[in-house]
C-alpha cells in the first residue's frame, strides 16, 4: 500500500487544502485517471520560472545566455530525481500493475515527473509565491553549490570532453546549409561522432549557435536523457 | 527621439514603481547597458508559466500533450510581435545606430524580445500575479479564438500541408537509428524535403515523437522562425 500522504506533506513543508491535488500529483497514468500529466505540465513551467528568478537574483551581472545554460544544468531530470529521492517520493507513487512489477517506483523519469506534478499541485492549491518558496527549498543546495566565477560549460565543450574521455576521439562539425536573408538567416550544422556512427543536427541563427544545438542533441543521445 | 514611457504604461495598464526597469526593457543591446536580455529571459519564463495556467484552466479535460502544443501555438515570436505592434512598442525602443538605420524598430524578433522583457520587468516591479494579469490581457483574444473541439495540428500535419501547398510534394521520413535500452530508448529520424534539398533531424523516445521533432525543425526553417 502507499504511505499516507500526511508524511509527504511534512516532507514538503506544505499542507494541502485540496488533498485530491496531491493525490493526483502522485498518480501515474498507468494507475488511474485523473493522473499527474496535466499537473506536471503546469509544474514544469512554475519550476522553470522560479529557477529563472532565483538565478536572476543570485547573479545580477550574468548575461542571459549564461543564465539560460545555468538553468538547464540546474533544472533537469537528474536534479528532479535527486529531489524526489530526498522526499522518498517512491513510497507515495500510485502505479499500475505493469509499472509496479517493473520497478516503476524507482524509475528516475517517473519520479522526476511526479516531482514536477507536486510543484504544479502546490501552485494550484495556494499561489505562485508558495510554489516559488517550495522550489527554492528544493533547489537551495544546488543553487548554493554554483560557484559564481566558474565558467559554465557550453554543450560543445561538454560533448568534446565526454567523447574524448569515453572514446578518445572528437566530434566533427559540418555546415550543411544556410537559408533565409541576412536578418533572418538560419544555419544547419551536422555533428558527427564517427566512432559511434552518430550524426545529429542543429539549427540556429548563427553557425556557432547551430553547432551548439547539434552538440546538445548529441549529448542528449549519449547521456540517454 | 523615443516616445515618453508614460504612454507605454497607459497601453500596458500598469504603472511602474521603478521606471528604470521599463527603461531597461525597451533598451536593445545595440544601444547601451543595462539592456533587455536578462529581463527577456525572465519574462519568457513568466509568459510560459502564465500561458500554461490559462490553458490548464480553460481546458480542464485536455491531455498534457495537447496543452503543450496549444501553448507552442499561442506563445511564439509571431504572437508576441502582434502584441508588440498593438502596444506600438516600436516607438519606445532604444536601439543603437546600426539597428536604427536598418529598421530595427520594425524587426519582429526585436519587438517580440522587448515584449518578453516588459513582462519580466512587470514581474520584478510588482508580483507574479500582476504579470500574470498583464499576460492574460495580452493573450486574451488569442485564447478566446481557440475552438475547444478543434483538433490541434501537430508539426507533421502542418509541415505536410505547407510543403504540399507550396511545392506540390511531400516530406519523407527515414529512421536513422535507435539507441539505449527499452525504458530509455532514443530514436533518430530524418525528415527530407527532396525538392528543397532540405534535411532535418529529430530525436525522441518513440519513432512518432522523433518524426514530430524532425517536422518541427523543418517547419522552423521554412517559416524562418
Amino acid at each position: 500500500m502507499n504511505a499516507p500522504l500526511k508524511a509527504l506533506e511534512t516532507a514538503l513543508q506544505y499542507q494541502f487544502k485540496r488533498t485530491e491535488l496531491l493525490q493526483t500529483a502522485v498518480t501515474h497514468r498507468s494507475h488511474s485517471s485523473p493522473h499527474n500529466e496535466r499537473l506536471e505540465f503546469l509544474g514544469d513551467s512554475v519550476l522553470n520560472c522560479t529557477a529563472a528568478h532565483l538565478l536572476f537574483l543570485r547573479f545580477p551581472q550574468m548575461p542571459e545566455g549564461d543564465l539560460s545554460r545555468l538553468r538547464a544544468n540546474l533544472v533537469n531530470k537528474d536534479s528532479l530525481y535527486r529531489v524526489a529521492t530526498h522526499l522518498q517520493l517512491g513510497n507515495y507513487l500510485r502505479l499500475g500493475e505493469g509499472e509496479l512489477k517493473s520497478g516503476g517506483h524507482q524509475r528516475p523519469s517517473i519520479l522526476a515527473d511526479a516531482c514536477e506534478a507536486i510543484i504544479g499541485a502546490v501552485y494550484l492549491d495556494s499561489s505562485f509565491d508558495t510554489a516559488h518558496a517550495l522550489v527554492a527549498r528544493m533547489l537551495k543546495d544546488d543553487i548554493e553549490a554554483i560557484i559564481p566565477g566558474q565558467p559554465i560549460k557550453d554543450p560543445k565543450t561538454r560533448l568534446q570532453e565526454l567523447v574524448q574521455a569515453r572514446h578518445h576521439t572528437l566530434p566533427k562539425y559540418t555546415m550543411l546549409g544556410a537559408q533565409g536573408q541576412s536578418h533572418a538567416q538560419h544555419f544547419v550544422v551536422a555533428c558527427d561522432i564517427d566512432f559511434l556512427g552518430l550524426r545529429t543536427q542543429g539549427e540556429g541563427s548563427s553557425r556557432r549557435n547551430a553547432e551548439q544545438k547539434a552538440a546538445e542533441a548529441a549529448l542528449q543521445l549519449l547521456e540517454g536523457r
